[in-house]
């Protein structure tokens, strides 16, 4: 007789340890999760002891999942699989089952989630199908397909948090975006890991920490990193995330999946957090989709905006959303940053530029296309502005928050807010000014913008293409986009960052910010990472970001 | 021989003393003024005298304009004026002398400007005569219009101030909508009078106090009340106001003209006033067109629109005008109010608000139009929310800037501030909440008007057709548009107040303000004052609320 079956989450790095008493608490709050977990899903403690670093293909070695469930979460993208489940060639109940199985399944390899409720969703399924069998045709264009929700955004009968334990409340209804995806046709069966503070490029919570899925020893990102790493593990096709600085596309790129982080105010955002959050006097949050393919981005827009949310949350700017099929027949004029001025990125992300540019530079483009290398300027002012901007109230909001469940502050969580915390509590005039600075700076680049006379940009997702566990430091080339408030996307190549790589020998630090991401480049071993690039348009347009992706698909090799 | 003539600007409430420091500054600000105007153009002391109610007619009658310079001052709307110089029935030199020659008329009558520069206007016109003879074309749109502007607003080469004298500063740049303007071939030749803290909805500053040109004891409104009372004497055919709580909708309201506040973030607002303006933390301002037509509003709006103010500066959301052409086949769903919960309108706008329904819900419209009573909530309770959120630093910003050039606080300025001032300056912490409620309020409202099911409202735009000086306490009418950044216009009804008209013998006040309102009506003489109505369209539907106006424009008589 062997030792009875153990649910283990697997944590190269665990998160700081806390008191006793918050210990309690927090291993009740897992105990929950675990209870819900058939042991039947569990991985073998042979597996786990002996893990490569990536571990992207257990799932489907494990001997978990069966053929037809390996072949329904690998083979489709959104749009293929709704399309599948419209056509009767599968059922919901069939994909819920396969997906959920694969997200705890990805959960135990890397912390991805917060919550798993497989049987809501099977049962949600089954009437879904009941549906189609009755009436001939789906509720709505996501009908059956399974939505993985990051955590702080609200489900019905679901509890949510704001990244600290005192922050969990259980909700009673859905909030807009949920309701809406729920319409459609959507299917929940889990939420996903954030972190402490909403505010790290990591995902380290009380949950536990994810991992990166093509290298254990790396961070997922942050702060929508669960979604990343169950979607790179397919464990999912399509989620949720939040952006103020990068949430959506760092861990997107990290994990080499596709992100969109539209304007702000496009996509619904009501009820995601409980009560209003500083942050957002100054730099506002953005929702996406997290997901596989650029017509998966456009599927979730063009479903969720058909909804009209903008009806009841009058914040949202009812811009009629084109997507892909946004049309121009003028050259696109494509700026490309090989750096911001403040930090160059680290050798594979270089790498994924100079790989775009000589695709996009090819002479079959000319007349389409045209390529000029792009200056940013004031990088470094921005970002000592905006750690300020991010926190109004020095950051006490949140750690009084954190604190009062006697929780641990995690290094991320103090680190984020320890430029903001000498200032304190601003005042009114204060964040008015500071605001009025952030203007001109808006002003400015939009002014940088029009006359280096450029449609979209090309520029790194980060400075590098994950970071180790703990040294998120410096997102710049994230959160500069939420600054200005431009739409952003991250989209996969084919770059993997490989062993051995170095800098170049005429590197010159460009700042201590710079010799601090490459002294963490020759720290770490990036082995497996995949290299994200993103692409920027205007505040406002959105579609023309998705019109000059749509040019640019088969050049870059997107899905 | 007789005195030297004297240039008297009519002041039957003069705005109060300051200290004599203070008034030898001033003193100095209005001679720079006066040394501009001819003595051909004063009014004669006799004239003003023996001046009535209603000034309206003087210009015409005074003897110092020629019948062309009449015929070109109010035979026009902007359109036809535009059109009219671009056929070369009118050189743009002639409309610019007849317009300059006008502005300072009624500006003797109702201190209704703040600068004039009729020789620099006159030479700007002759090189838009000199191209047009050229170039055979006009240079834009705008070709030889001449263009008003509220006193804040810069023009280069022209003082501008935020209301108090301590603020007055040379302008070296255009604003961006000015630089537009200009472009477009607009032709400056005036600023014109705004409130001491640009936040009365009475127009009374170191310049002096403006007047209802229909009723000298009555305000023109403010605090664009300088244009309106302009517009209305017929000095300018379209001026530029701004609206943070009505400033737009009230003095077009008082003195029967049109005006546009748009939602938020439409026209550029860049460079308005020198430092960013705390209550825009809450609250956005908004530009705008005051004039003649609703064509002119459309023509306004589709000109500056047309040249792409939106790449210059990113907060501007590019939602493609389409204005009166905006079409719908769909039966337009008409919500009236007839009051607001919070105040019954005095007589004569009720008597404006059911002679509205009353053409509305003519049989021949059925098919068409549905008329439905609108209800609104919680409308005392924003009055008093507003009331603190233009202030979250307790006026003490405004305040300090007044009382730092010695000059006297007017009573207006203190009663603005008055619920503010007690709480002081607030924390970023204190605004987030506060916008937390103020967001919570406007998704309830759109709910509100969701189930209420309506496309537009048609309510009062004033407690009143106007009011006496310095009374202009109760303008919630105009600022709930403001707090939910809804788009309104106010339009000219053929109702104008007569002599003992009473309320209702049924009245029973709604509230204390209500209660002062009534007491108020009783207490002045309106005859004479115009009655405008409002319409007012869900936030981002200018499109929609202009698509309106174009089917009732016959219904209601519209220019």
């Amino acid at each position: 007789m062997g030792c009875p079956p153990k649910f283990t989450i697997l944590q190269p790095k665990p998160v700081p340890p806390g008191s006793k008493v918050f210990e309690v608490k927090r291993a009740a709050v897992l105990e929950v999760f675990q209870d819900k977990v058939p042991v039947a899903y569990y991985l073998p403690k042979e597996l786990l002891d002996n893990i490569a670093c990536d571990v992207t293909d257990i799932p489907a070695k494990c001997g978990i999942l069966t053929a037809e469930e390996i072949a329904i979460t690998e083979d489709y993208d959104t749009v293929g699989l709704a399309a599948a489940i419209a056509a009767r060639k599968l059922t919901a109940v069939a994909v819920a089952v396969a997906f959920a199985k694969r997200a705890i399944i990805a959960h135990q390899l890397t912390c991805c989630l917060t919550q798993w409720f497989m049987e809501e969703a099977v049962a949600q399924a089954q009437q879904l199908d009941t549906y189609l069998a009755e009436h001939g045709k789906p509720v709505g264009p996501l009908h059956g397909v399974p939505v993985s929700i990051k955590e702080h955004i609200p489900i019905a009968g679901v509890s949510s948090s704001s990244g600290c334990l005192a922050s969990i409340v259980l909700d009673k209804t859905d909030s807009q975006l949920v309701g809406i995806l729920r319409r459609l046709g959507a299917v929940f069966y889990c939420k996903t890991n954030q972190p402490q503070s909403l505010m790290h490029l990591e995902t380290d919570s009380f949950w536990g920490r994810t991992t990166n899925p093509f290298n254990i020893h790396l961070s997922a990102g942050g702060s929508t990193g669960g979604e990343a790493a169950l979607i790179a593990m397919k464990g999912s096709v399509v989620g949720v995330g939040t952006d103020i600085g990068g949430s959506i596309r760092g861990p997107a790129a990290f994990c080499g999946i596709y992100g969109f982080k539209p304007t702000s105010n496009t996509l619904p955002m009501q009820g995601f957090i409980p009560s209003p959050f500083p942050a957002e006097l100054n730099i506002l949050g953005s929702t996406g989709p997290m997901c596989r393919s650029l017509r998966d981005m456009d599927f979730f827009m063009s479903s969720v905006l058909a909804d009209k949310p903008h009806l009841l949350d009058p914040r949202l700017v009812p811009i009629p959303w084109t997507g892909l099929q946004t049309s121009s027949t003028k050259i696109l004029k494509i700026g490309i940053v090989e750096n911001d001025g403040f930090v160059e990125p680290q050798p594979p992300v270089k790498r994924a530029i100079a790989w775009a540019r000589e695709l996009l530079m090819d002479a079959r483009h000319t007349g389409a296309i045209s390529i000029k290398s792009f200056e940013i300027s004031g990088a470094a002012e921005v970002w000592r502005t905006a750690r300020r901007m991010y926190w109004p109230d020095g950051g006490s909001g949140c750690r009084d928050a954190i604190l009062s469940g006697g929780e641990p502050l995690h290094p991320l969580s103090e680190w984020i807010w320890k430029d903001a915390e000498p200032f304190g509590m601003l005042t009114a005039a204060d964040v008015s000014n500071m605001r009025g600075d952030r203007d001109n700076y808006r002003l400015e680049f939009a002014r940088a913008w029009q006359e280096q006379d450029i449609d979209v940009l090309i520029c790194p997702a980060y400075v590098g293409p994950a970071c180790a566990h703990d040294t998120a430091f410096t997102w710049t080339y994230t959160s500069l986009y939420n600054f200005v408030d431009y739409p952003a996307v991250v989209v996969p190549t084919p770059i993997v960052t490989e062993v051995g790589e170095q800098y170049d020998p005429s590197y010159q630090p460009l700042s201590e910010a710079c010799e601090q991401v490459k002294q963490l480049w020759e720290e770490t071993d990036f082995r497996g990472a995949p290299v994200n690039l993103q692409l920027v348009a205007r505040k406002y347009h959105d579609n023309e970001l998705f019109g000059a992706l749509s040019r640019l698909k088969d050049i870059l090799g997107l899905n």
